[in-house]
C-alpha cells in the first residue's frame, strides 16, 4: 500500500544527501541513468506497449495514444535528453549579493536546492524523465504521479533511474512514484508539507485550480495562456501577417499560441482579409465579432468565418481557431487584454514608439512582447537552456522557468565573534 | 456590509495605476501621508486612546496595552518611518538579465509589482503604516487585516492615508482595510484569487498554518524561528559567551533569538557555567537535557536550571529561556538541527574550518552564520533598507523581505518582426 509519509520522509532525506553533492557527481549520476535507459530499451519499451494495448482498447484517441507512446527513436532521443541535462551549468552553489557589511560580517546568498517537489503530470512518459533529471541536476528529491495510462511505462522508467541511482551510491528515494492511481492520494500528495516544499501541476485549468485549492504547499501554476496579439495602425502589415501565422499556427496545441488577435480600426479592411487568406491555408477557423465579423464575411479569403460567441475570448483555443475583434484604439486593445488574458503571452505590432512603451508598461503578463510572435515565450528560445515549466503566477518565477527557477537561496553569514548592538 | 469582492476589484483597478506610477509620484504620495499624519495626530490619538480603554476595560495583559498603544512620541516615529520609505531606492522597473538573443530579439527581466497583497497582522497600528507605506512604495495594492483590539486606530489611520492619496490623485483603494472582525471574513480573503496576488500573515503559528490550509493564493509564511547555536570544541569561549548572552536576551520576544544551545563534550564542562553565570544577569532559565543538565546542576552560575521536557527542543521561546543539550559534535548538531530548526537562523561557533564550511553547507535554513549571532537575520542588519517579513519558506524569498521581495517580474522583450522558427 502507498505510504505518502513514508514517501515524504524518505524523500526529504534523499533530499538532504542531494544538497550536499558536488556538480560532478550529479552529472555522471544523470550519464548513470542515461545509461541504464539505453541498457533497459526492450524492457521499457515492452511495458509501454501494454500501456499503448490498453488504452487502445480503452478506446483512447489515436492523438493521445500517439502521446503516450514510445519507440525505439523516443527512447533514444530520451537518452540524448538526460545527457544534456548533464551538460548544463549547474545553478547550485552560485554566490550572490556578496558583501562586507559595516560590521566586518561577510554576507552572501548562495543558491542552494529547494528540497522535495511533487510533480502531477498528465499521460506522457517523457515528463518522468525530463522532471527526475532536472530535478537531480538541481539536487532537489523530487515525488512523482503520472497520468494512469501510463503508469506502467512510468514505472519502469522509475526503476530504471533508481538502478542507476542505486548503481551510483546515491538513495533511490530521490525520484519515487505515486504508484497507485487512487486520486485520493493526489490530495494527500497537496497536503504533505512537513516534507514536500513545492508543488508543480502540469496539466489543464482543472488541475491547477485543484492544486491552488487544495494544496498547503506552495503551488508553481502557470502553462496556460490565452495569449494575444494587437495590430496597431501603425504596424508592418507583412510582417504581420508572418507574425500570427506564426503564433497561430507554428504549433497551435501549446501555452504560448496565439489565441485572440485585437486589430487597430484603420487597418482592419485591408489586414484582416490578407491574414485571414493566409491563416486560410493551414485551415483556421476565425470567430469574429462586430467590425471584425462584417470586414471578414464581405471579403475573399477562404478562411471559415464563425460569430464569436460570448465566451469565445476567454479561450484558450489549442487548436486552429482563432478570435478576431477589431478595437478602436491602443486603450481598447489593453483593456480588452486585461480583462481577458491569463497574463501569459501578449504581443503589440506597431511602428509607434509611445504605443509600444504604453504597451510594454500596462501590460504586465509573464512575457511582453513587441513586433514579434508570442511563440517566443519558452526557455529554448529565451536561452535559458532547459524549460521545467512556464509560470504565470507572481510570486518565485514568471515565464519559462529554467533550472535556476528550480532552486532558491540561504544567506550565509560569516563573522569573527560580531554581536548585535 | 464588508464585501470583499467589491474591495477586490477596486484594489485590482488600483493596483494598475500605481504600477505606472514614476518614483516620484510614489514619493510624493508617501509625503503627503507624512503630512496628513502629522496634521491629523490628534484625531488618530483619540480613536487609539479608546482602543486602549477598551482593551483595558477587557482586561488586556499591560504589554498588549503597551504594543497598541500610540503616544504623541510614537505617532512621530511612525511619520519619520514613512519619509524614510519615501527615501528607498525604488526596485519597480529596474531591468536585469538584458540580452541580445541571436535572432536580434532584445530581452530582459523587468521588476514590476506583484499586483495586489492581502495582509493579516497582530494587535499593532504601527504595522497598518508600515505595511501600506512599503506597498506604495513598491507599486502594490493592499488589503489589511488588523487585529480587532485596533480597530479604531487602524481605521483613524486608514482613513489619513486615504485621505492623501486623494489629494494626490491616487485611487484610496490601494489601501483598504477589513473593518468587520467577523472571522468569517479572513477565510474569504484567502480565497480572493481572482484579485489577490499574494498574502502575507503576520502572527503566530496558528495563524500560519490556517493560511497555508485555507489559502488558494500564494502564502508567504515566516517569521517563526527556533533558533540555534552551536559551541563546537574550537570555538573561542569568550566571544561564544557574548554570542549566545547577545543572541538570547538582545531581544527575547523576536523571531531570530536564540531558543537552542548545543555544546560540543569536550567544552560542555568549562563553557557552560560561564554562559550560566553571564545569562543568569538577565534572568534566563535554562531548561537542560542529559549532560548539560547534571554539568549545570553541579555547578555556581546563578541561573535557574530546570530539566528540559520532551517538547522543549521544539519551543520558539520568546522569552527569557534556553533549552541546553551537549551533543556529540557536528554530526549530532547537524542532526539536532535538521530536527528541531524552523529553518529560520542557525549558527555554529567554531575556529575549525572544515567544520564551519560543512555547517554552512549541510544547514539550509534561510540565514546560515558562522561566529555570529542570530540576531543579525533582519533586513536592516543586512542592510535592505527596510523589512517586509522574514521568510523561511523556500519559494519567492528567504529571510529578511526588502521591497523587491514585494516585486515580481516580466520578460520583456522587443523585435522588428521575429517568428520562431
Amino acid at each position: 500500500m502507498t505510504n505518502l509519509q513514508t514517501m515524504g520522509r524518505a524523500a526529504k532525506a534523499a533530499a538532504r544527501q542531494l544538497a550536499i553533492l558536488t556538480t560532478a557527481q550529479k552529472n555522471a549520476a544523470l550519464l548513470a541513468i542515461a545509461g541504464e535507459l539505453a541498457a533497459q530499451a526492450a524492457l521499457v519499451l515492452a511495458e509501454n506497449a501494454q500501456d499503448v494495448a490498453a488504452g487502445r482498447a480503452q478506446g483512447l484517441s489515436d492523438a493521445l495514444l500517439d502521446r503516450l507512446l514510445l519507440t525505439e527513436e523516443r527512447l533514444a532521443g530520451l537518452v540524448a535528453d538526460v545527457r544534456r541535462v548533464a551538460e548544463l551549468p549547474d545553478p547550485v552553489g552560485e554566490e550572490m549579493d556578496g558583501r562586507v557589511l559595516p560590521n566586518g560580517l561577510r554576507l552572501c546568498k548562495r543558491r542552494i536546492p529547494i528540497g522535495v517537489l511533487g510533480v502531477i503530470y498528465e499521460a506522457r512518459p517523457n515528463v518522468t524523465i525530463d522532471i527526475a533529471t532536472l530535478c537531480l541536476k538541481t539536487g532537489n528529491a523530487v515525488i512523482l504521479r503520472g497520468g494512469r495510462e501510463t503508469l506502467r511505462s512510468n514505472l519502469a522508467l522509475v526503476r530504471v533511474i533508481q538502478a542507476a541511482l542505486a548503481q551510483m551510491g546515491l538513495p533511490p528515494a530521490a525520484v519515487q512514484y505515486i504508484d497507485d492511481p487512487d486520486r485520493a492520494l493526489v490530495a494527500e500528495l497537496l497536503r504533505l508539507d512537513a516534507y514536500v516544499d513545492m508543488i508543480v501541476p502540469r496539466g489543464g485549468n482543472a488541475l491547477h485550480r485543484l492544486c491552488r485549492e487544495q494544496s498547503s504547499i506552495p503551488v508553481i501554476t502557470g502553462g496556460i495562456g490565452i495569449c494575444h496579439v494587437y495590430v496597431d495602425e501603425s504596424a508592418d502589415l507583412a510582417r504581420a501577417v508572418a507574425i500570427v501565422e506564426n503564433a497561430k499556427v507554428q504549433r497551435p496545441s501549446v501555452c504560448n499560441a496565439l489565441d485572440t488577435l485585437l486589430v487597430h480600426p484603420a487597418v482592419a479592411a485591408s489586414f484582416l482579409p490578407r491574414v485571414a487568406a493566409q491563416l486560410a491555408q493551414h485551415g483556421v477557423e476565425l470567430r469574429a465579432t462586430g467590425r471584425a465579423l462584417a470586414i471578414l464575411q464581405q471579403s475573399e479569403h477562404g478562411a471559415k468565418v464563425v460569430p464569436a460567441g460570448v465566451d469565445d475570448f476567454d479561450q484558450e483555443w489549442l487548436a486552429l481557431i482563432l478570435g478576431v475583434r477589431v478595437v478602436d484604439g491602443l486603450d481598447e486593445a489593453i483593456a480588452h487584454i486585461q480583462a481577458h488574458s491569463t497574463e501569459h503571452s501578449d504581443s503589440i505590432l506597431t511602428n509607434n514608439w509611445a504605443y509600444a512603451s504604453r504597451f510594454v508598461n500596462e501590460i504586465n503578463s509573464a512575457a511582453v512582447f513587441v513586433n514579434a510572435s508570442t511563440r517566443f515565450n519558452d526557455g529554448g528560445q529565451f536561452g535559458l537552456g532547459a524549460e521545467v515549466a512556464v509560470s504565470t503566477q507572481k510570486l518565485h518565477a514568471r515565464g519559462p522557468m529554467g533550472l535556476a527557477e528550480l532552486t532558491t537561496y540561504k544567506w550565509v553569514c560569516l563573522g569573527e565573534g560580531q554581536v548585535r548592538v
